[in-house]
């Protein structure tokens, strides 16, 4: 590939050009590689394996997209992702008979399968490189934003025209800070049926708790099938299973969807994340855990309420937390900085790499400048996008960007953005105005406390009152709870929003001026800058680094690597592997309470089960959070795993690659396989799997 | 007891004592406490149960001191302790045709019961406050330094005459900084002998790397048995099996012998600590594990010699690098600051205490003296009691030493004190010439390094000669590596060592005046302000808290207290019992390699064992060096577990109790139990623990 090294062999010339190319700052099993510049040179170097083009589009064609990732794993359309993954859906599906959430469900005959509604899966068809083509719509003498815009148009132009010539829907990706494009062609399968799910006390045996952890003993599986024309589709590419599954050391790959990654931010950009959003982040996660689980106390019905959205918040503090520790790790930062110096000096020798030196120079007053009007992002957008308060303030600017000409509105309310809109205020989810009441409270009250009552902000939001009368009075008088209310006023481009006395929305007027300012400052003086300094500063990695390196993940499409491995922890080693002994051990050691309990069909099935089957492991590949779902597959391309989570030591690499103790968590396919015979009665699934049909 | 509260309900001039006490600072499980000042206070305050005098009786007489900690738990004499406390002894045993290290021991019969040479064995018969006995010795008008060798000689006047009049070993134990003295009357077992013990497999599992973590899995038990006339000892007291174990949250005691914990030093004392004296020492036993390493690199011999010696450094490297970590802990810190602060504060205010203020003032001086003569301690002192050198340093001292009046002699050299010398120096043990000289060389060099070559201390230790070829030529030259020679050099008090020409005593001749002297003034500037100031230190305590607080470890009989709990630890959980399937789920999680193989007798009879039955459990007492082999009591006085170690977090405990996360790990009475029966066929032996006789 167009690796250095390679470049250097391929002739004087080439090896001219490794003057200004330094060797690949990618050392470790690191990266989330896109398909078409697959991690060849990596692989060839650290484990003496190249994958062929046959090897590589057999994976990326088996691999599937439903949100977060899944794989074909049988001609007959089975898709396998995690229990996680399809829990929304098979909540949907549940009904006092049949709680499949707390039970499980197994669907013995194809007519038992279960449709999914809503649910849509995708396939990458293709790739297609197309920078050239977007970058050529920028007319000379654009402004940054222009540029902007001019670029969003042609994407556009280049997804429609995808879909008009091929049937298939097109996504062109921006890739390393824009300075890439590329359109990624997808097949969809609109008809998802489920398949099998097992009970929610096996997929998440330890619950919270154990969340992001490791050792870890969860069978976090679903099965689902696409169907097209009403039968099962057929796949000509699905992942075989390998029953040996993958042996301590042994070459891997994970192929999936991982949705965000910040390693093109530069080291200030870093500090600022450490000194200024994460701390104000947490405590705001912090506080609203305190709350929701104070309203939760309340009684059962409460307890209900608050569950779900406290799972979110409990997954967030964890993530979060971790990627906090990830920043406040010296060594973990000094080797940011490293990496960064070494590009920031290969740059400044070199004349033709001159425009790229600024980019960094403009990051860092962009962040000065952000830290400097902190106060303002934090409390005056802090009523942006939460909750009732969030509907009734879209609704404000769907009136107000609706009276404007298409060309004129804020991003996200342009004439083909508009179904999105719609679509999230009309959505009918239960709103809960006693917890809506509590927590818009305690936001008010910490705006008022970061700004203090004589600000003009404050004194606007407040209109005279007191922030808890001033907030019972708005939820007792609203009706934006009810979605016909909310459809209501969407009517006429939204013409009566601002005639509106519902109080929800008269506190929207009041305080959307202000928002949107200080939302403007932050685009031009930050965002923008971002957007723009990035691409330089990817462009300059790749000046310096050829295209050695992979792009920060989008939740597209990649290919990570690596081996199977445990890991040095506190004073002692985790081991690569789990198994259902595990399992038994920790529910015995705590007495079975709570999500620590033996899940039921194993507690049944006990005797039956062949004890030291591994049932999770973990090995070094490179994923973040949309990954969930992912197979994880050996070197002939076969199913041993399914990624479904990351341990706590790996949340850092949002930020920095590192490997030491950053582990990708799977269910074993050994373990899939035991449970699906020996605990759930579900052979012919088993089978299926590893026939690779029905 | 004599606590604040119940001094204060003892009516109108207690409550008045009370202005000048404050409340105890100790808020939680922790506590070493003497048997003669038990928790009573602490107990019913936390869980609502007071000993009776009869329940504390019987716990201490059926506690056994064998240099570790021990309980009888039969009629007939058996003891309880861990495995690694009896491995010297089973090592020793050991034949080429019978390795029970690797194989285990189990007498079937009293008549295959294997006498322990040299073991011996002791219990408290009774405990009588001396502090006013000893006090009266010292003359008036004597010197900080003649007072503590009055002190000495009335306390082994006072050990003279309980032998003579009880027939019981007598020995004065040192509290609270010297502030009392207690004098602790043993009943002595010499005969003792081997009843079981299981395979290093099973007792070390997870070895090296699981020492000091939890959770474990390790049978670290052992059994012995008293015998007095030939025959198996009858004992009163001894502690009856509970053969249903205890439960999450149960109040348990710990019974045994901890060594030394550091917890009166002040805040200035454990800065001193964490900046100078840890720091260095971590650095030598890091560099000292990777010599041994390399050392034992070089062939299988080499390796064999390296291990035991390993076995410890490592050992150490973990303990003191927990311990560090405490001192590094700043939530830690502060706590201990807060407490001395509060003590301070009381003294100041009362003019009663205004004698004691000045301690801390004088040991914040000493530390500081400390500091600056640094490297004269690491560097002048660095071959002080290091291996050959070390006993040709000795050899030097008794020459020098015998030849003065009893009175004039260093400590140590006093004639009372001249068998454990001469004991020290004639020991047969294998002394590895290569192995002397590779770590000899290392410390020499090092000192080169720490005082540069111009130094005239190392000047004199060099002789004109490179660190090498130093080392080198004595090595070669010595014959201090045979027992013999020694016991030659030994004769006619010694007189002479002063004209030998062996090389390494030449060496010690040049060196020994400077160490000599560095150590004196160590002694005066230091230790002698250490040991007024924590006299006066723990008597401010006393004043301040009245006897709610008990003193530091001293190696002698303690009673800790606490409950079966787990903990939070990382982002998780960590339970509060282990069972046998967690010690297959971690051999089958590493592939059964090295120290995480299931122990073969386990592997065998696996189908036979109840794979639930707890293994190891956690709780809180407090505990340290010196526990281990401890009983673990319910509050029926029966036997819930064995002591066998602390988990890492423990380690800080040295300094500032902490009971997040430290916790004190014990073998479950259920799994020694089961693995008796199960895997051992030691079903007579089980049957005795649970009868309480044979």
């Amino acid at each position: 590939m167009n690796s250095p090294r390679l470049r250097c062999a391929a002739g004087p010339l080439a090896a001219l050009a490794l003057l200004c190319l330094m060797p690949s700052p990618v050392k470790a099993d690191e990266g989330m590689w896109t398909y078409d510049h697959p991690p060849t040179k990596q692989l060839q170097e650290r484990f003496g394996f190249t994958p062929s083009q046959a090897w590589l589009d057999h994976l990326r064609l088996s691999s599937v997209n439903m949100y977060a990732s899944a794989s074909f794993v049988s001609a007959d359309g089975l898709i396998l992702t995690n229990h996680h993954v399809t829990l929304g859906y098979v909540q949907r599906l549940s009904t006092p008979e049949h709680n499949y959430v707390r039970d499980g469900f197994y669907a013995k005959t194809q007519a038992e399968e279960l449709p999914m509604p809503g649910a849509s899966i995708s396939v990458v068809e293709s790739i297609e490189d197309v920078t050239a083509r977007v970058n050529a719509a920028v007319k000379p003498g654009a402004t940054l934003a222009q540029a902007q815009e001019q670029r969003e148009k042609a994407a556009a132009a280049i997804q429609a025209e995808c879909l008009k010539s091929t049937g298939l829907k097109g996504e062109v990706v921006s890739l390393f800070g824009g300075s890439k494009r590329a359109l990624y062609r997808y097949k969809e399968y609109t008809d998802v049926r489920l398949v099998f799910t097992p009970e929610l006390a096996a997929a998440f045996f330890g619950g919270d708790d154990d969340n992001f952890t490791y050792p870890r003993y969860d069978l976090d599986m679903s099965f689902v099938r696409a169907y097209e024309n009403g039968k099962p589709a057929h796949v000509e590419n699905f992942l075989h299973a390998n029953p040996a599954g993958a042996a301590d050391g042994d070459l891997v790959f994970v192929s999936g969807n991982p949705g965000r990654t910040d390693r093109l931010m530069t080291y200030a950009m870093l500090e600022y994340q450490r000194d200024v959003v994460y701390p104000s982040m947490l405590q705001r996660l912090w506080a609203r855990r305190t709350l929701l689980k104070a309203y939760g106390q309340q009684g059962p019905e409460q307890a209900r309420r608050a569950r779900t959205v406290l799972y979110f918040i409990e997954n967030s503090v964890k993530a979060r937390e971790g990627e906090f520790r990830g920043l406040n790790d010296a060594a973990l930062m000094k080797k940011k900085l490293a990496q960064e110096v070494a590009v920031r000096a290969a740059v400044a020798k070199d004349p033709a790499m001159a425009s790229y030196g600024k980019a960094w120079t403009e990051l860092d007053e962009a962040m000065a400048w952000a830290k400097a009007h902190d106060k303002d992002r934090r409390f005056k957008m802090g009523l942006d996008d939460r909750g009732l308060v969030g509907k009734a303030l879209m609704l404000v600017r769907y009136g107000q960007e609706l009276a404007k000409p298409d060309a004129e509105r804020l991003s996200g309310f342009h004439e083909a953005e508009l179904a999105d809109v719609v679509r999230s205020l009309t959505a009918s989810g239960p709103i809960y105005k006693d917890l809506e009441q509590v927590t818009l409270t305690e936001e008010i009250k910490s705006i008022v406390a970061g700004l203090g009552p004589e600000d003009p902000y404050v004194k606007t939001m407040l209109d005279g009152m007191a922030p808890e009368a001033l907030v019972s009075k708005a939820m007792a008088g609203t009706r934006l709870d009810e979605a016909a209310f909310r459809k209501e006023l969407l009517k006429d481009k939204g013409k009566n929003v601002a005639k509106s006395r519902d109080p929800l929305i008269l506190l929207a007027l009041r305080i959307e001026p202000t928002i949107r300012q200080t939302r403007d400052l932050f685009r031009e003086h930050v965002d923008a800058v971002e957007t723009a300094g990035l691409t330089q500063v990817a462009k300059a990695e790749f000046a310096v680094y050829g295209d050695a390196v992979y792009p920060d993940a989008t939740g597209t499409l990649r290919l990570a690597f690596g081996k199977v491995a445990g890991y040095p922890f506190a004073t002692t080693l985790v081991p690569p592997f789990t198994t259902y002994y595990g399992l038994f051990d920790r529910a015995c050691g705590f007495g079975q309470k709570g999500d620590f309990a033996v899940p039921p069909r194993a507690a049944a099935n006990r005797a039956a089960l062949d004890l030291a089957t591994p049932l999770n492991l973990v090995c070094t590949a490179d994923i973040t959070g949309g990954n969930s779902g992912s197979p994880l597959v050996d070197k002939e391309g076969r199913l041993v795993g399914l990624v479904f989570d990351g341990n706590m030591e790996s949340h850092p690499n949002t930020f920095v690659y590192e490997e030491t103790q950053a582990r990708c968590v799977a269910v074993d396919i050994r373990g899939m396989l035991e449970a699906l015979r020996k605990l759930y009665g579900a052979g012919p699934l088993a089978d299926e799997l590893v026939k690779g049909a029905r």
